[in-house]
């Protein structure tokens, strides 16, 4: 059995790592950290667990952690792993870490953007960025670190990845346009974040400076093997979970003056993502609905040509804290460790 | 691999017994019953099943399905089994009915209160009650059919069921206020289950005539061995899961002159589940709430005492679709055909 | 024009008051208060003001706010009123207190149920309980002060009033299973109102300990002409108004041994409420909603007996801050200056 | 006091002309037509309308009524005005037509996105598209019918129009994301609008076919002085009302080599809509949300600007059956009759 730890195992995501792992058949919870709710039973502050787990919380001691756990999940606010981080621990355990602090390579970009100074950056280098779909051959037995993407992130990314890997799509043009569950928004007691706040409402927010922009920037670059800037604007909606993207691109045109057809974007997201367990490619025109993944670890993607534009409209969906967050984290402990990928992930979407 | 059959796949209750058999380790599912959906894919209905069940729909065929299956689950309205029964259906395989065809035992009761003829009251007497926490001494390997609970009742009775059967309560006084999400209005179109009709709104409905009140009724009446008449009255909450019944009812006075205390409550709801599950007993006076059941087939309860009136105010919430309807099913068939009870029924509640 | 002064008025019945006013004919609202956002634009915390409120928020200044204005509302937590309210400011303006702190005479009861000491009772003999269907003609030009109902016991109050006043229910026996929607829990950024928990969700609290207690039982005591009490459990849920109050009680038996009827029931409705204009008498039977009383000043109220068990069904619904707060501190102003009951009040309920 | 005539009263646009006209000082509802309620009480349909609206519903005789009424409000479905529209009628009384028969001016490019015949095209030049705050002066004391704008092109067109029309942004690369509340969908009893499908969900639909894209492109089309072709991808919303807009458009490069600034963008709003009541441009950079515009008539707009790809953001929030639909209506029944243009249309927007 794999021995696991969780760091911030109160917040949503630790939360949801936590109910995940209950069922992983090679998985044994070792450690609830919480600094806010230190000896505190954990089963008090989440009720569903009542009678699951008899735990109490433990403060937030990675050095002791990482010499009874084989992993640590910290899902901790940006920059709390990058403070903690030590050689020592990595030598001990595997980390995956929730948190922005190991996705960004360059290190400036990381500062500018989430605005707090990198106190380890000596270990970016050697993190994996755990898009596991796209970066699974770089997840090794020697790899130590792995950087969880972001919800908006994973969402955004396996949405316009075919097209713009296959070149279909110019990388200059993209537009991202998310809409989360409030869920994204943490467990604060934050004033807008309250009931009647959220409910019955949708706005934007973070326009032109949210901090999951650089990080999808970064990975479609790869894609593209070229720098590129886009537009990314998130609003919330009233629901709990989910993240719908709607993604607009301008079709490349071909040299005989054509462009893609139906057919030719659909082959690039069936190229790339037919093998792959967690992301779903609907039929060509079908639009995702985060409700049909609900609860699950699946990504639903799908696209539409709009003839009169030339562009194309690409849309997908996830569950924000499975394949958001704790699913995503788990598939890449699997990954790991050399374990069936979808093991303890089989969740079906719960409807309605 | 026992295989079984859902007639009337394609409701809310019957695409939950898939969502939860898939998961099943012991089970096959052979037959997605929809007379609606005949020759659709059934993951065309229910998307979330998109990649995950790849077969269509089929008609209601119950005398060959009973031949291929080894249970059938009838996921069905009022009277459709009550209609179609065979005994050589019987005879081929066992059926769970989420109808409340074969529920109470007294034909006439059934008639007055569903206004419908009962077309084959010769299979009440054997049809064992599924609640399984009172009944399962009941379900042998003779026993062919099980009338599974209605999700009010089940919610209602298991709150209530051990201050009853302890007698520390007048039978004559109970009052349950019930609160259900919408799921338990179906899947069907109707103008008053439209979004913008149940969102933002709650109110009562079917006060002093909703059908699961004889059904309560004539369960808590075994638990005190007699006849009782009590108060239902149900409401429609904006949600799409859960139901939470608040019960009232006023103490027995002992002989000398004192009133069953927070003690002695608590022991009676102890020594009725302490064993069980799926029925979790919260700390004395701690409020159920249907969130931290949600997805999970655990009914929370508690109860609390009120010193002034000498009334206890009992509390019970459940899933409706999952212990009150599809993952009860599941649980009476681990209990027909000898597994674990709890077997695909590990379900952890997801929260938020 | 009469002068208005609002304390607490970013508070969520505060802020409704204001979009009552700002249509009112007769009122100019000279005084913001808000201690916690002193200076601050008052259209910049409530962002639907924008352009209709040019004002900035004032501190609680009530010695000064008494010389400028013609009446004070309160709309502050239990006990601020009472701890700064002077003979001099009742002197000069009249006061509106949509706090507990005059509501109920027995200023033990108030200490026990509130666990707070009351800094001036020396003013409870005078306040007058502003539930206007029933005590206006204890409002005259002599009254200084004016104690506003609670939302759940005005809901609570006006759906038992008739058949308690006629004798047609056992005092003794009235149980209260309140529902209400999220903006009663208040503006304050507490964990359990965040939307993530509140929604698909529901709840009891305050289970036999409710502070709407007592307010409830005194004045359904004066109704009936001896003390009295009941169970009163109110429940969170996930909507932003409405208050829905489900009502039992048992029938008084007549001499003849017979129960009163539907005609009797009614009856004693429309007599108390036939000259009301914010009282709804929905037919016999008819179940009220939350959402049809929406956005309004209106109380739907109706019943129904259940032949078997000799109970009646009471049930009530209106706006928690509306007719449960600030559209009642409206209308008890508007008594208080001799204006039309209902000037400034015809707001029609918006549906959806 | 002008006569009005609602056909089409009982969905949600009609039922919400009701609610505003009936504060409205200057109007009289003489009819209230629904072909499916004929002869019932309208209050028994709208309960929120209960001892407000003593009437029962009418057929739809425009015949009869166009000389009992001095404005007829059509709140029908597509092709039912155009058929039924006479020269008598428009002869008799205004006609104000809440669908999209009269508001574009080709009548091929309406029979190619409705996909119905025009059976009346020789109306459709004399019919002012009542978009008020752009088409003000068009309405004159001649004017006999006003194509009343739709939901998502009231907000869309008012959000983009001062920048398109100020030449500050491309044209051609405007691409409209909006989102709307579930009321949008009417009410018809129609599967995917029951509450369990739209709760907890968000899906675009409509994706690049959507109806009201023709008529965003020509308004926007004569601002700038030219056809254009935009990209308009709708959202279905689990909330009751509002839409909100977020458009995006490349900024149009100066000669210089420079791109328009904050400053110059937000004069240009404030140059269109400083003098209208019902557009409220908010701060540069605030992010309009539908809460705050919720039950009244107002459209908020802002915009902030994206450096770094050379876009402007543009957002605007209104209440789809309110300026979407109802208000929007009765400002041009105001307009059409010389009234105040806000005259019953100061509906303060309600929070929560």
């Amino acid at each position: 059995m794999i021995k696991a730890g969780i760091i911030g195992s109160t917040g949503y995501a630790g939360a949801e790592i936590v109910r995940i792992l209950l069922n992983h058949p090679e998985v044994e919870i070792v450690w609830y950290g919480s600094r806010s709710y230190v000896d505190e039973q954990y089963a008090s502050i989440y009720r569903n667990m009542f009678k699951l787990v008899e735990a109490k919380c433990f403060d937030d001691n990675l050095e002791v952690l990482c010499k009874e756990a084989d992993v640590i999940f910290t899902a901790t606010p940006q920059g709390y792993l990058a403070g903690v981080l030590t050689e020592e621990i990595l030598a001990n355990c595997k980390v995956i870490d929730l948190s922005a602090d190991y996705r960004i390579k360059d290190v400036a970009t990381y500062e500018k953007w989430y605005k707090i100074e990198h106190k380890s950056p000596q270990f970016i280098e050697e993190a994996v960025y755990g898009l596991c779909e796209i970066n699974r051959d770089k997840i090794t037995d020697k790899t130590r670190l792995i950087a969880n993407p972001g919800c908006y992130t994973t969402c955004s990314i396996l949405t316009a990845y075919p097209l713009v890997k296959a070149g279909l799509i110019d990388p200059a043009s993209i537009i991202i346009d998310a809409k989360s569950g409030t869920s994204g928004a943490g467990r604060g007691a934050k004033l807008p974040n309250l009931f009647c706040e959220v409910n019955e409402n949708i706005k934007a927010y973070g326009v032109t400076n949210h901090r999951h922009t650089p990080e999808i920037e970064e990975q479609l670059g790869y894609a593209c093997g070229q720098q590129l800037t886009l537009s990314f604007t998130p609003h919330l909606v009233p629901m709990n979970r989910g993240i719908l993207a709607t993604e607009y691109a301008t079709l490349v045109q071909k040299e005989d003056g054509t462009y893609p057809t139906a057919k030719e974007v659909m082959k690039a997201y069936h190229d790339c993502y037919d093998k792959e367990y967690f992301v779903r490619v609907l039929g060509y025109g079908d639009c995702p609905e985060t409700k049909w993944v609900e609860g699950s670890n699946f990504v639903d993607v799908s696209c539409i040509i709009d003839e009169r534009t030339h562009r194309v409209i690409m849309m997908g969906a996830l569950d924000n804290i499975v394949k958001g967050a704790a699913g995503q984290a788990v598939q890449n402990m699997n990954i790991l460790f050399g374990l069936e990928e979808n093991m303890g992930l089989k969740l079906v979407p719960s409807f309605p």
